[in-house]
């Protein structure tokens, strides 16, 4: 198989018929299709959120894969759907910000706008996930060119996702809570370095610090919260087989300081 | 690849093993099949929610396509399974009027009932699922005429589930609440007929009124409900960037009355 | 299609980017991978949980589906990485006890152990079920010989996740709460002999005793709790049309006791 995987991030939930009909509206288009969810839990609306799951797993899909994110409150408007071509993966999403965020290394990108189809009657003005999303998917994943479908438009403007913490920490860096995991982990924006272990820090939020490190979530204290750096190479902040978002009331959102444990 | 897509619809959740046990049925009988889940949530036992979901989805796939909808209180019970053509698909359903809701045009479809496989030992009381449906929609899928499998039996009696404005609306129509989605989308069963513009109509339920129109979810005044064509032509009433169920204190299954706005 | 088949259970919920990250690393390995879920909802750490789903599943998967189940509290410890081959079917999943409730014939099956990829830098010490288990997965899938990636260790010592009514009972006998599904049916780790037809046994549980039996959940009277053997062979409670959790008070782990109903 030369490409065919297209990987779908919504936040339609799982309840309605609006992932089933973009499924589909690809295998009309394109029977071969091997369909992955990402989530279709996405907070409404919430375009940083979608950004934090595609960049947590695209890594981990092969060249080829198509991405479909539809957050899309702007749908029936005049917004634009992008398509952006980035390390051998392609992404489709709407023009708000959630692309922005994938802008790492600008000159190995291209971007592009889709053309609406002038042939096909019946798009829907509140669906354009199925009408318009999920065909110009399939046919990406089949292999169609993307210019055959859209036009080259300047580069995004780049977005930053991620804080990272510089070499030498001289002062404190402050990120934010990006998602509450299901196990309760509460997973910040703030990045180390890759390959450096991590400095003598701690972590302050909702007013309590956090001085305490771990390599792996089982080997904590109990009951004392701690910081890792978690899979996708984020600071988190996690509790040993408990909720650590629950005990420190954490929520997505909230302001988060790193800076030098004092004295060490 | 000719056929083998297969698209299942319980009331099972996604918690229990239930599902996947389908699922290891199908790939038993025909590893190659694709299976696509719409959902797994219709609310327990609600034929005429199934029936929402399947023919919100269905004209969106392909030909061929099998769909399997298990929502099925009267299993073990002597009810008939059904098999219905209809459009190039095959549905596969319970006898509890979850199909009748399909039958829209009766000269082109073909209905039959599944015969119980003689030969097979161990078949479940309580889970045709996984024992009965399972296996013919894998034997459908993988281009089994059906009736090696069922009997030809009378067309069903058709049900409404919608209920169609007239051209010239010359009295209320009544309609009920089919569907809340996940956004808080109230949808009904109302559809205009296609093709044609809403005309100025009101529509009241929980004692609300609301007169207010959009084209789309994005365009509305904030905190004002409004009417809407939704992607499967049904009247919805929503709320910008908020819950409209919430908001209005609509269920499931409420009466909603359909008039014209006097004075236009 | 010679295999292929990867069927995925986790504790890991369906709102995080950990199960698509796995899928990527299994299509990234084998392109044309087959992945069903099984659920992603056990609960948190609950080994004879992960165990319950995949004895119900696993019968009615095709030989060669490769099970993977990531229910993992000890991640990034030294705990093993083990796959076992059991009835043509292959199971990879922590060595914390999973496994050894599938143990029932030891002697037609073979265990192994994992050898960790020593040319594979940057594996996570927090999320194995992506750097370890889905790339072993792919690999197993594809039809690599168990033992070039694993190596062979002595059978697990059983563990019994389910107690059989004996033929004759002559003493009560007492089991335990596995499962609650969707339906609000309660599941005990009580099996009755194949092929046999329940003897006349009454159930316990909360100080609730239950006589009644039914064939099939739609035949009980309406209101009344009542005995039923499940789709997997395991002694129920349930109510028609209603929630038997809710009603009895019914917990996962509470204690079950089946003794022989007197007087008949």
């Amino acid at each position: 198989m030369k490409g065919g995987l297209i990987a779908l991030l919504t936040d339609f939930g799982t309840r309605d018929p609006y992932v089933p009909a973009m499924k589909g509206a690809i295998y009309s288009e394109f029977p071969g299709a091997v369909i992955a969810d990402l989530t279709h839990d996405v907070p409404r609306h919430d375009t940083a959120s979608a950004a934090y799951h595609l960049l947590s797993v695209a890594p981990h899909f092969p060249g080829g894969t198509v991405f479909v994110c539809v957050v899309d409150p702007g749908v029936g408007s005049d917004r634009r759907i992008l398509i952006l071509k980035r390390k051998r993966q392609i992404f489709v999403a709407p023009d708000n910000g959630i692309l922005n965020y994938l802008i790492d290394d600008s000159r190995n990108m291209k971007c592009y706008t889709l053309k609406y189809p002038s042939d096909k009657p019946g798009i829907s003005r509140t669906f354009h996930g199925r009408d318009l999303f999920a065909p110009a998917a399939a046919r990406l994943a089949v292999g169609t060119p993307i210019p055959s479908i859209a036009r080259a438009v300047p580069m995004l403007r780049p977005a930053r996702l991620f804080v990272e913490i510089p070499a030498r920490m001289k002062r404190p860096v402050t990120g934010k809570i990006l998602h509450i995991d299901h196990f309760g982990n509460v997973i910040t924006n703030v990045k180390l370095p890759a390959g450096r272990p991590p400095e003598n820090v701690r972590v302050t939020l909702r007013r309590k610090t956090i001085l305490l490190w771990a390599d792996t979530y089982g080997f904590a204290p109990a009951g004392k919260p701690f910081i890792l750096v978690g899979s996708t190479g984020l600071l988190e902040i996690s509790l040993r087989n408990a909720d650590a978002a629950v005990r420190i009331g954490a929520r997505p959102g909230d302001r988060v300081t790193v800076s030098r444990a004092p004295g060490r």
